[in-house]
């Protein structure tokens, strides 16, 4: 493959750009010729020994440079020529990129009550907040996602660093353990990051969308950081109660010692659990096909993991797996199965007995995960039409969306495991940092949340207004301007209509549709005695209350 | 300029790539006959007539984008040759982007806390919290900054939409109100903007940087929204105690009037306005050098302008200014003038007299702004030795930092204005939405903060850890989780060592590093008899307490 590359490559780089003086419009574009001269030297020379591959490679990279600085050459002159400065009152589509959104004053109420609650339990376990960039140097992302890189956005080469928007906050976190040398860490980490993923809007899949991550880093005892993660994703879930879920758990070396087992080549590995970790949302016969067919597996092979991955359970499923005599035979897979038992027995003191679920077919998507994998999915409400499965949205770490998927289950809402070796390809000298973390689907969460609310037809108030200044005739903006500032400066949140004279019904009808609970109405007759008009919104009471002890009558009726 | 930017770039259009089949290295690039073709091409043409020129935008326009055709086919041979797939174990310098950082335990901790008050100001005055997303349709920034869209990020062609990061948070809102039709809000926003500008981070100068915005969208009475956003500026300022600061105020009616009355050629009051706005930065001298040598005006004309910019002071200046022979000629002046009678006045019932300064040096460099422009501005303490000088990072609002500015200033910290025309240019029917808003300098204050906490040599405590779980012996892990559990399910904050057996002293060690109050010490003894030994870190007293009173006795601790 690489060699006829290097062929191909060498022809394109040749671009010469001679042309320049001619007229465009008497010779036109003729932009499929680098690719039709391309196909036609593909194949005519062969490449034989392995240096000339190098050399090739190195030529390669060296002509790529150059076409770099050819187009950047180009884009800049087309800058000066100023095609970066649109016309004035351009029309385009009023739109937010595709796959992304805007949140609303309501949605973000909701959101921030959701990430608050999410927060309380990571700072209940310790955790520390960390930020990194929304972007990375490209070499950072580059290699660490296997089959899911092509998914990753980078940004324009503008002259200076290659440039990639963050494709989760794993490797991120990686990246700042290795470069500050720190070898223990239990840090949560909320931000967008970006995936150039087929959108699927309605169903609250994203192009851009929230992880929420809690990560333990550190060189640890087996399983109490992997057991406490576990933990982590069901104190959530409780206090979310967006209904019953359950956290399946698998174990990264048990699958690849089951593959060894069932005679799957080690350099297949990767590619079969890619293929496992379709099950959620493929029947197995698809899956089984996509082994054969596109993997190149043979058939007996894949059945053999078939029966495997349609296992789960208890404590029971690990004891029958210990004593199975093609399993016992694989260190790989005894080791993981050793793993996974000392992992129930810690979920146990947890209280998580009900909340696991030991599940062979639970393989995840990506690449860098190396021992405990996890994942908490909401199950079907009995009897509840589709209602959370219509608001079913992305799952946060790298893996698409349960549709409807086996066991009554409808999605993904958080998901795990432990990767040792991801720091370590960050370290000069491959110092690694063993770490176990949670990614939690709150894009997903929201969805359910929104739905529910929607059915509810609750209106979320979003602003925190305390009290109203109102006029009750012409003339008194300045009076509720001294108002509004002895409010203020007492730490009370009020607000005003910002017109001169507005009708008193416009801001009474004002306070009742925002909430908000009190509203002082200012009159002339009332200021020359020094007090104003303290209206209780919903009851519509009116007392009188001396203007000097506004700020501590207001305070006493919020308590009430 | 127009006329031979048209022929230049026809030229460079006409790029045909005939040369694919030739060796590479036989004919080497030659990368600069591009431009060169390009320089000797400039003004063998002149086209006449305004028709002709239009003619030679539109064929420029469709030149551009077969360039970008053939720009993003290269790419993408480029990378369907391997340019994007990095070989495993690449070494590369480990770094975040130029411009860039991460946030540390620390620093996250100290910025909460600074966007907790923030956000607090900002919900005082009913502010409701929107999101947008991090990148936007590339037209929806363009021709929104002026001579700053140069600093805008592009992401890269990958198919689809062309995009482009945000570079603040005013154009999005804007955006967001024209799509969805809002014709009044009242918002903040707190996120990251980005700006390809040449970072000075040992000043606090990011590429990357938080952005923390207030805006009043409406149409309203004069004066009273934007006198409103100068409060919450001094609240803001004296809420976090960052040290003296006064907040300047201008209007751009009364800039432009002003330059009229100067015999400044209306379509330069941009461009001049843009040179008035470096005069924070640099002395008069060289602003003027600018106006006359770069921007063509005549030096008396520059001199009129020299006198009135060095103008500052209050309601006595505005009344000196309506007085003003040449001014008061002006009808722009007179408006702007009166504009900032009413502001004063209604800052004067908001108590700001003290703090707010009329300058008529300010002229802030964004586009887009039609009304009051404000900016808040740090004032060096005195005796103090450049210390807040030192940390002195970016303004947000699209100006660079006042590294030591006239009057014992050091850095801008808030800044804003009046922009009324902004949604107008997203709605399709050209509908005005009036907006005026504050975007408050966060980068900077952190930066004044963390600078002032290194000095003080207090340690931010980065986690809430209430209790730590401890083991008096070995063997004693599951005794530890059951308690964990029990604690974890009571809603107490607690953490233990992920060690089966650590040594009690490194334990202990732990509680008073992190500054954790409260220790539980475990051992088989107390356990036998049901009870733990719970332990102040600070002194070092232990008292015993039984099992299943261990949440209640903690939490009456922890309230003492």
């Amino acid at each position: 493959m690489l060699r006829s590359i290097g062929r191909q490559w060498r022809c394109s780089a040749a671009l010469q750009c001679r042309c320049l003086n001619s007229d465009r419009r008497q010779q036109p574009l003729a932009p499929s010729s680098v690719e039709r001269a391309l196909s036609t030297s593909v194949g005519q020379q062969q490449v034989k020994a392995q240096q000339q591959q190098q050399q090739q490679l190195q030529e390669q990279q060296q002509q790529m440079h150059k076409i770099d600085e050819e187009v950047s050459r180009l884009l800049a002159l087309k800058a000066k020529l100023g095609g970066d400065a649109a016309p004035t009152n351009q029309k385009f589509t009023l739109k937010t990129p595709k796959g992304t959104r805007d949140y609303a004053p309501q949605q973000m109420t909701l959101r921030q009550g959701v990430l608050d609650k999410i927060i309380q339990v990571f700072k209940r376990h310790g955790g520390e907040a960390i930020d990194t960039p929304v972007f990375e140097l490209k070499e950072v992302l580059t290699g660490k996602y296997g089959e899911d890189s092509k998914l990753i956005y980078d940004l324009k080469d503008q002259g200076g660093e290659i440039l990639s928007m963050r494709y989760d906050l794993t490797v991120p976190l990686a990246r700042y353990l290795a470069m500050n040398k720190i070898s223990s860490i239990k840090r949560y980490h909320i931000a967008k990051v970006y995936r150039r993923d087929n959108p699927a809007m309605t169903r609250g899949r994203y192009r851009e969308f929230y992880q929420c991550d809690f990560d333990i880093a550190g060189t640890y005892d087996p399983m109490l950081a992997d057991a406490e993660c576990v933990k982590i994703v069901a104190e959530i879930l409780d206090t979310l109660d967006i209904g019953d879920y359950v956290i399946k758990l698998n174990h990264r070396q048990l699958l690849d010692g089951m593959f060894e087992a069932c005679g799957v080549p080690a350099k297949d590995f990767r590619a079969i659990c890619s293929a496992v970790d379709k099950l959620d949302k493929s029947p197995w016969e698809e899956v089984r096909k996509e082994m054969v067919d596109e993997k190149g597996l043979d058939g007996d092979t894949a059945d053999k993991i078939g029966e495997y991955v349609r296992l789960s359970g208890g404590k029971e499923l690990v004891e029958q797996l210990l004593s199975d005599p093609k399993l016992k035979a694989v260190p790989n897979a005894v080791k993981g199965l050793e793993g996974m038992q000392l992992l129930l027995n810690y979920c146990a003191l947890f209280g998580l007995e009900s909340r696991i679920s030991f599940d062979l077919s639970l393989a995840r998507g990506l690449d860098y995960y190396t021992g405990v994998i996890y994942e908490g999915v909401l199950k079907a409400e009995p009897g509840a039409v589709g209602s959370p499965v219509k608001a079913s949205p992305v799952l946060e770490n790298g893996k698409a969306v349960t549709e409807q998927g086996s066991g009554g289950t409808v999605g993904s809402v958080a998901g795990g495991g432990r990767y040792d070796n991801l720091v370590g390809m960050f370290d000069p000298r491959g110092k690694a940092v063993p770490c176990v973390g949670v990614s939690i689907g709150v894009e997903r969460i929201f969805a359910v949340l929104e739905a529910k609310f929607a059915a509810t037809k609750v209106k979320l108030r979003t602003n925190d207004v305390e009290v109203y200044v109102a006029s009750a005739h012409k003339g008194l903006h300045e009076q509720r301007l001294r108002v509004l500032n002895q409010l203020w400066d007492a730490g009370i949140k009020a607000e005003h209509s910002y017109k001169l004279n507005p009708k008193l019904l416009a801001q009474l009808q004002h306070c009742e549709e925002h909430q908000i609970p009190l509203a002082i109405v200012l009159g002339d007759a009332e200021l020359a005695q020094g007090v104003v008009k303290l209206r209780d919104v919903t009851t519509r009471q009116e007392s009188t209350v001396p203007l000097a002890e506004l700020p501590n009558e207001i305070r006493s009726r919020l308590k009430e």
